[in-house]
């Protein structure tokens, strides 16, 4: 398996790579919550950095052969303070050092000065090359337009932005049609396909994704259309209710253009708890690959 | 002065006591830049946890005797890595040690147990009390709807939730007209209204309030009626562009309803550097207060 630092420096080309090299578009959400860690792992200190490390090195263990991504929930590790920083970064290295992409899941949306410090948080000083530290994508809110976004496009990182998510509530506003026609997602579609034409690697990816959840499947379709250069981050495949039908939409010919992201699905399969629990995570992450792989015509 | 353990326990009588007491409805954002701070506090290491420290001290205490609140920005603290948690918590006690309100600018936005952990990152566990080190508001991010609000809304604690921000950037998605006649931002309004109707303290004023910029006077009379049990965090005002005519649509009658931010044109009111940089801090941030005071008829 090659490693990171042999991967292309565009991130759209470095995901589409791993992806073609796993042979299927999954990814894995790390969202660790103290009270479900595994006991033998945590004992009675659950809400430690050192049971999220042990927690996550093994997920990390379990899913790496399977799948091409892993996402890091940052609110699950923000909650343990300041040890969270370091922590997220040995962990951002230890995934990468498994050939695993690295998305941070941190939602950030801010403006002018403020956007910037937030992707120099995630992403290193504008000075410096990233490194292995330092996660490959970073998920965005674009509330705020286009001023929220461009900061996060550095060169060899990228940023998924939110355009449909896959939560009831989000419907409240997203699914709101305009006097256009479009619906607010559609509009928030445009604009990230937009932007995100100038950051396009030799993938034909653009380096500005789109998160497009798994439960809506028509609006999905429409997204797909809207955004032929977006890789879609798919969330609500599993746990949320989202099925194989309900992905399928956001693909390319090929089975290409989308990764599904799952998480308590296949972090807390060993539940009930088992002494064991690396198997039953490894088990879920292989099916989630064999699924999803297969519904995309790729195995 | 009165301090913040004699304070009311709902975060908005308690905020709009402060402004009662201090007599200007004026917040000043804390936005520590490196490079700009002044040369006699960081000497020739700006970027370090402790320089931020001193400056930041400095800026309480010039601005303390004029204004209501501060607002922390999370990501110019959270770019100096592990420090900045313990940082942040620091600086919230002494602010609130100098009588100041504190508001968290982290425009986090997440659903679920994501939501919850940033919740409690802010504010502590939900089993205990928060205390001084815990900032009283946390700004929000609306874009997935009521699942990401609901989390936020703690006991004696409150949240800003973005409906109009004051960047050009914004009007690409908030001034977007829907089919029922409503802008995005006037439904996210009253998504908001509604969401915060359940959480109003003795003052009429919801621990939901709302961030409606400067820069949209219009806008901002109609977000006014349509959210009229909310507080209106404001930012532009000044180094942003806004005037004191744009600020009068966010207050309701006798100067109440809402809180003017301005950051860059207090805290780097020293530059071109000088060595007692507090004072051109103090003086900017009692002439802001002046007037805003004198334009919403409390002086």
């Amino acid at each position: 398996m090659p490693t990171h630092d042999e991967s292309p420096s565009h991130a759209a080309d470095r995901l589409t790579a791993a992806i073609e090299r796993i042979g299927a578009p999954v990814c894995v959400g790390i969202d660790p919550v103290a009270d479900r860690l595994p006991a033998s792992v945590a004992g009675n200190a659950k809400d430690t950095p050192d049971a999220f490390a042990s927690f996550v090195q093994g997920l990390l263990d379990a899913v790496a052969p399977y799948v091409t991504c892993v996402k890091f929930q940052s609110a699950c590790f923000e909650v343990l303070g300041a040890a969270s920083v370091n922590l997220l970064r040995t962990l951002t290295t230890e995934a990468h050092d498994r050939g695993l992409a690295v998305i941070l899941d941190a939602k950030r949306g801010d403006i002018g000065i403020s956007a910037e410090q937030y992707a120099t948080a995630a992403f290193g000083p504008p000075s410096h090359e990233p490194d292995d530290s330092h996660p490959d994508w970073i998920t965005i809110n674009t509330y705020l337009g286009e001023d929220g976004i461009a900061p996060f496009l550095r060169p060899q990182r990228g940023a998924f932005a939110l355009v449909r998510t896959s939560n009831p509530g989000g419907d409240a506003l997203q699914s709101r049609r305009l006097a256009d026609g479009r619906t607010v997602a559609e509009c928030v579609a445009e604009m990230v396909a937009a932007i995100g034409r100038d950051h396009v690697g030799t993938s034909g990816y653009s380096a500005l994704g789109a998160v497009v959840g798994a439960t809506r499947p028509d609006d999905a379709a429409r997204l797909r259309e809207l955004m032929p250069q977006q890789i879609f981050l798919v969330p609500g495949f599993g746990a949320q209710g989202g099925g194989v039908d309900d992905i399928l939409p956001c693909f390319q010919a090929g089975g290409r253009g989308a990764i599904v992201t799952a998480s308590r699905s296949v972090i807390y399969a060993f539940e009930p708890d088992a002494a064991d629990w690396k198997q039953p995570v490894a088990d879920a992450a292989r099916r989630l690959a064999d699924e999803v792989g297969r519904a995309v015509g790729r195995r």
